[in-house]
């Protein structure tokens, strides 16, 4: 079984607000950018094939240098981000489906995953991509660790409160048989409608299509805002001791 | 404007599963117990009068020499834990009511918080009491990060994607008027009715009262897992350095 993965990482920079006179390009973790710790698990797990970024054009000169001394031989393309994350997806999966027609190569499996969460393991992603497989669709979530409310009809005082015993915070890398996302995603460009993530997308268009879950720790963070910068240091140097 | 404070504090030690061998009683961040971080905050608040803590009985004697040396002059008693964290805040309102019998002291306002949430800062606090004086009560919440999915019937698949900009964590400290939360715990006691927080109990019982947001950023984490202690240093160091 082989997957291609999608990397959606135009905010891998600019999203959270260097200081000024700052001068690395890249938000970094651990003495290393936190797209590298996402490559290289990429790189390593062994059902992934190839391997599509979807990023700012000025990231690109940069990400080529890291790929090229980090030895991530995987990475197939750097692709021009679009105006949404979406977008950003969909101008993979049109490189995707390009290289499909000039070569043959295809991927039974397509992963789309967050720039911005570098604590994937390796074995996460192989075992997503086998679930996929399985089901054609797999999503690594866990369970929130507070209540979660609605906001009420007027927003300045709650609403209901939800059972959170049927609830799950979903990550990526989310995984589905190619087609399955390739057609949602086309689907989605011809109806301009925008989903949340690709899970809420495959659901729109194939009802029903089941999403398989896949249960993860609380390690696999998305880096969104500078507080979470300490937060990332410490759980990398959690897994550093770990492993 | 007066405040009580309920702190449950039961599962500041042994939930954790410290190591054999541990001598730790009570988990640390920054050197000192999370629990006296959490006390600090309350001690310092200004609308606070008066703390109560539940804990398991082996804690008692810890914590009561914590709050001499540290000279946290505003914790009245400490409380016997129930079976759940419900029954733990039950113990400390009946406690506030037979303080009240004796001697005539009352506060308008009752705050529930987790022991676990040592970072929550005394202005908070403070904030929190005074909108719930404004509206019979006011509750601390952020946005979820994540996208937000039910479980689905076959609880091995995703069910439906819910709005997340409709959805809110909620936290603590929870504030009420006092007769408020004090009405709504008797009469969950007589008809044995669990929820999952204060704000949830007060909504089943009094379904008209309005429940204000008070929106807080991410540092208000609950300590829960061990995992969690790497998380709360980097946050720890984050506050000190800004303080």
């Amino acid at each position: 079984m082989q997957a291609t993965a999608i990397i959606a990482a135009s905010g891998i920079g600019k999203r959270m607000q260097l200081r000024e006179g700052e001068s690395k390009q890249l938000l970094e973790v651990g003495g290393f950018p936190v797209i590298y710790h996402t490559l290289k698990a990429f790189q390593m797990a062994s059902s992934v094939k190839a391997i599509y970024i979807a990023t700012r054009l000025e990231n690109r000169s940069i990400l080529e240098e890291l790929a090229a001394a980090s030895g991530f031989s995987k990475l197939k393309a750097i692709i021009e981000g679009g105006k949404e994350r979406q977008d950003s997806v969909y101008n993979c999966i049109r490189a995707i489906e390009e290289e499909k027609r000039l070569t043959g190569a295809s991927a039974e499996i397509i992963l789309v995953h967050d720039g911005a969460r570098p604590f994937i393991r390796s074995e996460e992603i192989d075992e997503i991509a086998r679930l996929s497989m399985q089901y054609g669709a797999c999503v690594p979530a866990n369970r929130p660790k507070d209540t979660i409310k609605y906001v009420g009809e007027n927003p300045e005082f709650f609403g209901e409160t939800l059972d959170r015993s049927k609830l799950l915070q979903v990550q990526t890398p989310q995984g589905f048989q190619s087609n399955l996302l390739i057609q949602a995603h086309e689907q989605a460009e011809l109806e301009g409608w925008y989903a949340t993530d690709d899970a809420a997308l495959v659901e729109r268009f194939f009802p029903e299509q089941p999403v398989k879950i896949f249960e993860t720790g609380y390690h696999n963070i998305k880096i969104t805002t500078p507080e979470d910068i300490p937060v990332a240091e410490a759980i990398f140097s959690q897994i550093s001791t770990r492993s």
